[in-house]
């Protein structure tokens, strides 16, 4: 049996996780081996709700260290109920955003102090962490007009404005360049096919190290 | 405009804590005075959510410190949208819990270390703290008993073993010991008419005092 490993995938609106992650859990599935799919906010009964409390639109009222504490809540029960124990099975565990989101969106976007994050952040994870994280790099401007030609609505964070969205791309930029070992950019402008050619070496190096 | 101050009435499960509250608003009401009613988890729009996903009794699965942190989530979005704006209004703000409740049932009780529970507490707090803690102290076993006698059915939380319910109130008793400037405690076995009587002498020493 493989040992289990987790990679994170990030990444601008609009710059198409959701097709790469679909086509990653195929490529990995064709190699017949287990892949988990799963995300956040979200990811477990618990999470989903906890999602929707975020992400509700209704609320435009909830402060920073609200939303940080229910991204930390729903890490926590995240690790705990359902990456832990894939990752002892000998899965491999994709999820749809994790903790780089929170020091994006929150610290570098919306500027809660850092120490604050972590902590919360360091309670969540309790010494566990994912073993890469795939930044999808757009450029924000890009992105919003990929999501709106898609006519999606937008949820409570999407419909940021413009600003706070390219503070967040310097953000996973910033942290991809303090932690190399941990964070792969690539450029998600490029054609659907390179983008997805990128990723599936990174995935493959994984396989192979941790095969 | 009297200064306004903030109550916080605590107590075992069947300790008479709504009841005593319904007559304290009356009570403060009667005077002339503005009082806010609130309440944790809960007391908000957002804080109301994040009560369902703690009291849900569908999700035993629910992880220590993801129930910390919801309650921290919770809390913080109270004290900013809630409470501090009502007692900068000059008005007495009266919850049925607050933080004093996270040690007795998350430290005393299920046993999370304190330096995590304190952790996320600062953080929600961010230097704020109720006027006055009052306890309503009832042994477990006659709270229970007059629980069951109202027929009602018990939430996640309630449904915990006796056990639980004890070292709870222990946590309450060491809390006020520990701080009897900030607590008092109210012997909650006593007749309806004595409790409340005990009570409004505290309200009224914090109406004068605060006056």
């Amino acid at each position: 049996m493989n040992k289990g490993f987790m990679v994170v995938f990030d990444g601008s609106n609009g710059a198409g996780k959701t097709t790469v992650i679909n086509e990653v859990e195929k490529y990995i599935s064709s190699k017949g081996l287990d892949v988990v799919l799963t995300r956040e906010p979200g990811g477990t009964k618990i999470g989903e709700k906890i999602r929707h409390i975020i992400l509700d639109p209704s609320t435009p009222e909830m402060c920073d260290m609200t939303e940080l504490m229910l991204f930390g809540a729903g890490r926590s029960q995240h690790i705990q109920e359902k990456i832990k124990p894939a990752l002892q099975a000998g899965k491999i565990v994709i999820s749809d955003r994790f903790d780089a989101a929170t020091f994006s969106f929150q610290h570098y976007a919306r500027g809660i102090d850092l120490a604050s994050i972590m902590k919360i952040n360091d309670l969540a994870l309790a010494g566990f962490q994912p073993d890469m994280n795939i930044i999808l790099d757009l450029d924000p401007v890009e992105g919003l007009k990929r999501v709106k030609s898609r006519g999606e609505g937008l949820d409570r964070l999407e419909d940021e404005k413009l600003d706070f969205l390219i503070k967040a791309r310097n953000g996973y930029l910033t942290q991809a360049k303090a932690q190399p070992e941990r964070f792969v950019i690539i450029d998600a402008s490029q054609s659907k096919t390179a983008v997805l050619s990128d990723v599936i070496k990174v995935i493959d190096a994984l396989i192979v190290k941790q095969g």
